[in-house]
């Protein structure tokens, strides 16, 4: 007989949410995991930091829900309700836990902090209540068994959440056993838009059994695999080599998408290579993506901001005259600048943007406007010429710069795959 | 006598927001209209498409509220139920509604497509609806007086639901009347910690009749005053000069937190001074977070990552030996990375960033270790000799590396703010 899965509800705490005020951050994160593990979100309250009205959510979300998972509202100050609305709607009492004060203390000695009295909030719990260690942070999250529901009261900061997802609430589903989690995989990938992954993958959901979906980031798409029931991990494999066939180069790993700096941290590792960068209206994003993944040291060596025309020549060598020859975004100018980080930085291999993120055109003197969106890009190996590719991308500024960020990594990745 | 707010709650539809495959993009959007009008979002639900789990989560989201919107799943396809779940949590018969038909009949033809049977479905109404334009795509709108409770039913296409929402929803609350528009405020700070900020506000609240709310970014704090009812905006003054005098240096400005990039742009511009970065650990994301604000082009030159030790030395000018004395990781070094990229740039002040963003220890030969978290920064400006602090910083390593940022801004911001 097949195992009922785990139904679980998200609550969501905090005004400036319900409010509009902040975007929540950590919702969908948890529905995916989750999902991934085996549970089936049923619904998510979105309550405000009013005790009454979050006790009276709390009810409503607990009612036949085997999990429920709540953010926000854990730290020291007034506007914090979440262990109070938890006492109220389950009539328990609060009062101060030991181990959960002994976790604060740590936390703010840790920080350098005096445990001064309004900290003290923090390790209130309701009776029968445990405390739950906060390894990013200092508010300690609290589990409870509330009748056949059992509640995680995590915090609202994403690293504490989700580091506490992780080993408190996804170690609890496992030791519960229940549904068999689901198959799942995802695969990144940069160079064909939503509706082209969509027609490449048509027959792919039928064929095996799997649902498909299709997640467009900034300048990437992410395809989502999933197989439930018998034989899900042998269907899902044969869908993801299926997808992979499809989509060929595309495709950069399956890192989730908006990581492909995953893929060539990872690539650049495999082939002993060093990286540098030269960034014009990146303005240093391109090296800043590659520093987040751990293990960048080992490869990111540094490299130029050359956000001013004359520091490109300054900081990277590029000849004036091929600037007023082919105008500062140009693939000309986007080579030049690869290969000066080059020889600067002694690095491996190189990559340059230059371009137009807006919101104005880019006017200069005697040649036609260049208009928003303009963006070339280049990447190379030392010793060999580096390529280049001109882009023209939608959106607003940030919208614009993300994607030269992406578009830059891309061409890198595909050099760093090509044959040296 | 005041007029009592009008009370709203949210409710977005969809099983893909639901288990997290797709992050919702209304329902903030939606939220800080209805506030900004006046009205009070008590709540917002989340719900799969599943047609009696939907009905359910409509009769609990309509209790209480005067005003429900909801958005999502009123297109033709069969996962589109919020029709139906309407009918059913109201109890009235769904039927084809002949000026819904002709609505969808006419955006249909403004295509190019045929009318075809699946499309009818978005012509089903409850008895008593009316249906609303959609002047984007093809799905109708709804609107039902449901007992005191006014539901609007709205696609979930942000496009289509904007342009509904204002035009029926935002028109309906102001031919209701009802309170006026809050007043709000925001400050942004960088240098206190959350419940440093409450201490110093405590009594604030209650001596101007205003909310306080205090929101923690990486590194920085948001204060958010809000003030409802009669004198609001003169006690919403009162409020945020006070809290501007009892946060002093701390509060950069009133852009919202997690721009003090902006309040940066702003200080430079108004000192006629232009900036360059001298970053390692950071790699590029300060200049990357100054460039990401429009008109950065007049102030920011550009700068050099120097991740690698030796880079400091190549790009910066930064003496071996001071390194060898001090550590990579020192005040001395950070003043001279700043110091190498005024020189090497011409600009007017700079910014410098060296640290640990783990995720181990940094090891120098014949030194101790350096922890996660230990950061040095320095700025100045042209001319004068860079200042530095050592900070200890939490979190991992995107903490330390977005903490740090935030850091090196904020000194910046400081240094910038001091006479010349």
């Amino acid at each position: 007989m097949p195992v009922r899965p785990l139904r679980a509800t998200l609550c969501l705490a905090g005004s400036e949410l319900v409010r509009g005020e902040r975007r929540d951050r950590n919702g969908a994160w948890m529905a995916a995991r989750l999902e991934a593990a085996g549970a089936r979100v049923g619904a998510w309250f979105v309550a405000p930091d009013d005790e009454p009205a979050l006790a009276e959510t709390l009810r409503a979300a607990a009612g036949g829900a085997d999990l429920l998972v709540v953010s926000g509202g854990l730290g020291p100050t007034a506007d914090d309700r979440t262990r109070e609305a938890l006492a109220r709607a389950t009539g328990q009492a609060l009062s101060e836990h030991p181990e959960a004060w002994a976790q604060v203390a740590a936390a703010l000695a840790a920080r350098g902090r005096p445990a001064d009295p309004a900290q003290r909030r923090q390790a209130l719990l309701p009776a029968g209540a445990r405390p739950l260690p906060n390894p990013v942070g200092v508010a300690p999250g609290v589990a409870l068994a509330w009748g056949a529901t059992q509640v995680f009261l995590l915090p609202g900061v994403p690293a504490e959440l989700e580091a506490m997802f992780e080993a408190e609430v996804l170690a609890w589903l496992r030791a519960r056993g229940g549904a068999p989690p689901a198959a799942t995989a995802s695969l990144g990938l940069v160079g064909l838009i939503e509706t082209e992954v969509e027609a490449a993958l048509a027959d792919l959901a039928a064929r095996e059994g799997v649902s498909v979906g299709y997640y467009p980031h900034a300048g990437e798409v992410e395809v989502r695999l999933r197989a439930d029931g018998a034989g899900a991990a042998a269907r899902l494999a044969r869908a993801e080599a299926a997808a992979r066939a499809a989509l060929g180069a595309h495709v950069y790993g399956p890192p989730p998408a908006g990581r492909i700096e995953a893929a060539v941290v990872a690539l650049l590792r495999e082939r002993g290579l060093t990286v540098a960068t030269a960034e014009s209206l990146t303005a240093g994003a391109v090296a800043a993506r590659i520093a987040g993944v751990p293990g960048a040291s080992r490869v990111l060596r540094g490299g130029v901001v050359a956000y001013a025309t004359a520091l490109k020549c300054d900081l990277l060598g590029v000849d004036p005259a091929l600037i007023a020859r082919h105008g500062v975004v140009s693939e000309p100018v986007a080579r030049a600048m690869a290969a000066g980080v080059l020889a600067r930085t002694g690095a491996g291999s190189a990559v340059a943007t230059t371009g137009v993120a807006g919101p104005d055109p880019l006017c200069e003197p005697d040649r036609p406007p260049v208009p928003v969106g303009r963006v070339c890009v280049a990447a190379g190996r030392a010793g060999g010429a580096p390529e280049a590719r001109t882009l023209t991308l939608a959106g607003d500024r940030a919208g614009v710069r993300e994607r030269s960020v992406v578009a830059a990594l891309d061409l890198l990745r595909r050099v760093l795959g090509a044959p040296a």
